[in-house]
């Protein structure tokens, strides 16, 4: 059940029977030669959406940017900076626990936003903390790539050239959400440098083509299908239980 | 174009032959009995990705919660704080001219997002009225409902019911977005009260089932697909003349 | 009746007989090359005064410095960034309703202060809608020149000269307040070019004496006068009906 | 020479003669049973705009509402957070540097901004010194009161009965400046009670009718005139010293 | 009893007989040749810790980063900009307000502070003072020079050196805190010129050394003893009486 | 060699040699019944000062209270919230970078800062990656406890019972520094539940009386001790590669 092709009786319905919403958290940002910049907004979208479907739950609209300022060397990257996307979340989990949502279950497709995110969640229960408000909030971060059953088909198909950006992963499943999209480039190397980095040159110094780690030539709509279901099943199993109160 | 299934180095060469882009923003509220949450967002989002399609002009991912505080007291609805939202709007205007965006075209979905949206590029213009940046920019705000054809469909269809919020003609392209998520609901009064209004409390008080002044039953996909032609041809002109260095 | 030439004791006794306050805002801007910089602070001020008189009505002291990015490139221009005149009139707000004040009245004499101060009306409102206030407020915001009697006598003195910036009726009704600060300038041309504007540099270069489609040559304290009894019968209706509950 | 009814292009023209601008900044808070509400903007006004007049030095529009938080228990009182007065006096500030001004003097009438004020000096040259700007800018903040003629006058009149709050020679000299609304109110006790305050509840328990140590009823229009006349003498001198890059 | 070496059942049974806390306020920058750059955090933090000991009194964590944008050309000066200070002052007081804790005590060991920390003050109370909270907490803030006392052994050692900056006597104090640390230096010249500053690049123009008025070369562990014990004596007092809930 | 204890000659000196600091940040929270509340500010810092002694490094002032809302339901818990601290920290690193700093190594002592102070370095990052700053920093994060050395002794002496916080390794460190300072209480159970938290109240539910998964009555100076010296060892090696320009 998608927030956005809803009408507010049908929320006002849902939330007799249910008080916990998904919301997917991506990223705008430089994919390599053949990723696309919306990667990460695109796949915990089509992986929340499955997962609404499936456990009549409610799906919030995707945040679509994120914390990406590494990424600012690639044309195209667009970032919040993280005191911004701070600024954003608490705003969003303000309004939904207005309604009474009191569990927001954060489906995340961006590495980057972890740091940013887990600190909104702080900003966001340090009201509670400090005594500013009455209301009580669950939050939760899960990476779609965070469970059994993604791993294990990642292994099966990508061992030894996942890397950590633009990996042939994520790359498949957008690929499977979006086949019109698919693109071939020739990869050189063909497995990127691995490593940390700062800022946006330096990031793009290291790694000249935008991966990391990574040979998304060997990213399909394939096994972007079965990544797909692999991490429904995932994320149904994590979700459930966060909505049952657990985490 | 897409910017969210591009690669970077697609938007690389993009910015060889144009420097301007189109970026889709919306809201997430409640719309009436058998209006969508999402109208705002689907809107703009549509009309935007074909005028893409037409002109060859990169479109960025759609901005989907906007500026909605008055619409709180229906579930469902979504706000940025106004501050929250320049915010917002500066972080992805500054990314985006960080890689040569000259000409920000925001194709706006929700009224009440026009005078925040402005606000927000006064904040962007002061930096460089002030003296702190040498980097320029132009930014446009349209709503999709700005140009002739827009109001002659309108006008034709629903005239007398068309109201200021819930109206049958963004009822009616969101349909046409998503046909799949049509309602019936059943209106009463049949054309909603009219007036002004101002925190959610007050608005829910003067607008009980969240329409202002219209009768969106009268919508449908039909006229939605009417709409969406109208809009993409209206926009088209806007954007082109404002690409060229217009406005 | 003016706060700032009354007592504490006074205001407490006035807030048994009325909660609704005028709250006169302007600019500090350039205004063409016969035209106070001041003007849009004097003109609501004096139009506000009168009313205040009239109507038995508190005015609060006037918010002299507006959102006036656009003008900086001529010398003598002030500006607040819209962030900072948000967190101004929210403050401002915030202390008037912590007296019993649940109706402020912003009479207004700055086009370019109309979107940040909607804004502000939203971030205030966003606090009650959101739920962290018990307290609720009605704000309102009215043009000086936006009734009926002020527009037929600028019609009948100015028709095709009024323009938008340093119009020839906001300079005569400085003119009226101020007679000893009357200027005369030579305007080259005599009508200056109309249109859009951006940041600083671009007003500039678009209306290099910063007049926007305006001959204030026409300007004069007579018409001055003319104009400020017909704001101050516009204004009074307009307030008396906001007074009342009305708006 | 008020900028408020000068033209740019005489502000233009002060600018080759003159970098140096005098500021007014006040407050709008209870001042008593007798004293105006606005006495602290009042005071600075007047004296700034005699100096401005013998010293052909530029002045600004007035400040009027200052951090007045501790008054709040008195009705009228408005008062900007520390941070919002920061904030508007950088934008204050930073507007006038864009022109060329390089030494803004603020000319206060309120001791509740002293310390917001020194910070908001602080904020402004940490860009500086961090390196962020090349833009040099001094800075001075002197009360109207400072002086040593102020301070003969007043001895003369009010020893013993001067206080710090709501005293008999501001009272004066508002009364000076506004004959029409001297006030008449019977002082119980004659002379108020001293010390420090808190918060506005604090205060209003401590000084309950909002005196701190003055015994106001002995303020008078002609002590107020005495008290102009010996402002202006000290403040000229000051001013003149600070232009001349003293300080 | 210092917080930082206490368990939270301490804290808890402290709370049971005093609600009041120290709280060592510094700041980390240059003191001229000879003096540390901890100097304005070392002398508040060794003095309220005896104080605390004497006077049972718990004493919260050091700020040792305090505002000092004017130091910044000299190496290793660190500043927080004031809008950054009193946003931590803010915090910090808050969570201690959150257990229960109603009086704080600030001992400073840095002028620049001052007026930062009394807008930070003003900023906390106004929460109350504008209805926001219902916490009510009592702050003040004393130098650690401050007192009857250390001015007396002040004078005996260093009349007419003492200057404003670098000064002997904190530089004693340090030393006797740190007797390794203990510098020497030799000082041209000898006593340090005096006067006002701006921001770093002025400072550093008119005190070369980083010295104002003072000849620290007379600095000695001896006399840093006999100023802690006054200084001891004087804050002990000056807390007792703070406790008591006078001030 | 700490800043602290240095003049800034001798910072001076320091930077012709090298151009990298360490900056120790802990936390101001509970740890327990027999934990000290200072536990995660006094292990780096102690940590830090030994790995400056034996590198010749310089060591900042310590950050000791961070992001600790989860613990607020524990007297004597201090918070920054997440953005408070981000400011902070940009603060610090730009007054750093000023003179010449361009590698900022923070040692860290609480879990709970991680997320944030990453924040913090993506904020300080992004002025860089938007073009805002010509200015370089690399910034690294390593927590005292992750080398192996650490890890080894950790297992060696609390395999089972080490949890995740008031952890018998950090309070045995803190004891081995305050040998004053050891406390004993009686843990029941003797080790502590495990699991995930939120806010305060929340924390405290779950665990009572402030462990988790940990038996610190194990602690001891001596293997605090061992601790110390291993923390040393693998702090040096990472600090080195770090200032060689490696990470």
């Amino acid at each position: 059940m998608q927030l956005q092709l809803s009408t507010w009786q049908e929320v006002e319905a849902y939330l007799e029977r249910a008080t916990a919403i998904i919301v997917p958290i991506g990223s705008t940002e430089q994919h390599g030669p053949n990723g696309l910049i919306g990667t990460d907004a695109i796949c915990p979208e089509v992986v929340a959406r499955a997962v609404g479907e499936e456990e009549d739950a409610l799906v919030g609209p995707t945040i679509s940017v994120g914390m990406a300022q590494h990424h600012l060397a690639f044309p195209g990257s667009i970032t919040l900076r993280p005191s911004t996307l701070i600024a954003c979340v608490s705003d969003y989990v303000e309004s939904l626990t207005r309604h009474g949502f009191d569990a927001i279950y954060f489906l995340n497709g961006h590495g980057g936003n972890i740091a940013t995110l887990n600190a909104a969640f702080s900003e966001i229960y340090a009201h509670a903390s400090l005594g500013r408000t009455e209301r009580r909030v669950r939050l939760a971060l899960t990476n779609w790539w965070d469970g059994g059953d993604v791993r294990r088909v990642s292994n099966e198909h990508f061992a030894g050239v996942e890397g950590s950006h633009a990996t042939p992963s994520e790359v498949s499943l957008s690929y499977f959400a979006y086949p019109e999209a698919v693109k071939s480039a020739s990869l050189e190397p063909r497995v990127a440098p691995s490593g940390r980095f700062r800022d946006a040159e330096d990031y793009r110094r290291r790694f000249p083509d935008g991966r990391i780690g990574s040979d998304p030539s060997r990213a399909s709509p394939e096994v972007g299908e079965r990544l797909f279901h692999a991490a429904v099943r995932d994320v149904r199993k994590d979700y459930r239980a966060f909505a049952a109160g657990g985490r």
